[in-house]
């Protein structure tokens, strides 16, 4: 027992959970997603930036908009899914540095002042709040199916009309349907991927 | 109980895990990290990528080496941690695609020819598992301290020579200390980050 986190958990996170290509039509929740968001929003990220923005596709108009900027070999299984949440970073998100950083508000000027290096740090932070998202959906029991396929100009563009925001991910989530996964691929071994100095 | 997840685990990971900025001198093994990774390896990434290299530092000689590339802010904390990791993208990781994605080793080509594009890919995808890494620390009862205060291109040239990899953070991992957090700092509030269309 060298993990402190059980057994189940560990299945239901990472073991046994699986990107799911086809899904269920059980519907699911805005108090699911809710529950998904306050415990995930604890997860880390530098000076608390917290950049990730999560647009929810419910209606029909615009599942239609979101699908014709996704690669072809997305579209049908994100048709299909109960819901679909396109997973951004906000570059403006030093805006709320001064009430999300109480301790040390003057970091939206001393490191935040150019847009590029907002970019960067969103991208990295939003993206590690991304994975904490993925963990997420599957602590609700549900499957995730996180897709990069699609062209992020236009995503941006239809979406994100204050030229403020960037795509990081476009994830299906739902109960998975039949079929809904490749075999397991694998995985790197633990000598290809950690050295010691 | 709008998640699977049991409630010790999500105070485990989420609720009550904090970065912790101080340590107690219990050391962390190397069997510890293999368990991490051993579960933390079946994060999804694209196409299987699994861009993220670990550099463990164990060696008063590379502590050293660290520390000089560690904003002044980090490194006292970082000289006492128990144990540090380097959370670096491999740039190159379309090598291992045909062992990787065997249904679709011709991924490697078709999408990873450009170096630009690799790199792009490996900075969303190695933030994803560096995501799950923390979650990992985490899932071991271990206190991670995650950072991005460094000069980068000093980092990088340290620690990887071939040129290949980019830092994304380094990781301070050992048992929380005496005064190991500030306050817990707020969280953006679920109407602030999540919109429905």
């Amino acid at each position: 027992m060298t993990l402190a986190l059980d057994a189940a958990a560990q299945d239901l996170l990472f073991r046994e959970a699986r990107t799911a290509n086809t899904f269920t039509d059980e519907p699911v929740s805005d108090e699911q997603v809710q529950a998904i968001y306050d415990l995930v929003k604890y997860g880390p990220t530098a000076f608390n930036q917290q950049p990730l923005r999560i647009v929810l596709v419910r209606s029909e108009e615009g599942r239609e908009r979101l699908l014709q900027h996704l690669a072809e070999g997305n579209r049908a299984k994100t048709a299909a899914a109960p819901l679909v949440a396109i997973l951004a970073q906000d570059n403006e998100f030093h805006e709320e540095l001064p009430s999300q950083l109480p301790h040390f508000p003057q970091a939206k000027d001393m490191f935040f002042s150019e847009r590029s290096v907002r970019e960067s740090s969103a991208t990295l932070n939003g993206a590690l709040q991304a994975a904490y998202f993925i963990i997420g959906v599957r602590a609700a029991g549900l499957a995730a199916g996180p897709m990069t396929g699609y062209d992020p100009a236009g995503l941006n563009k239809e979406f994100f009309a204050d030229g403020e925001h960037s795509v990081l991910a476009v994830v299906n989530i739902g109960k998975p349907g039949d079929d809904a996964w490749f075999d397991r691929s694998p995985r790197l071994a633990y000598d290809q991927v950690v050295t010691t100095v």
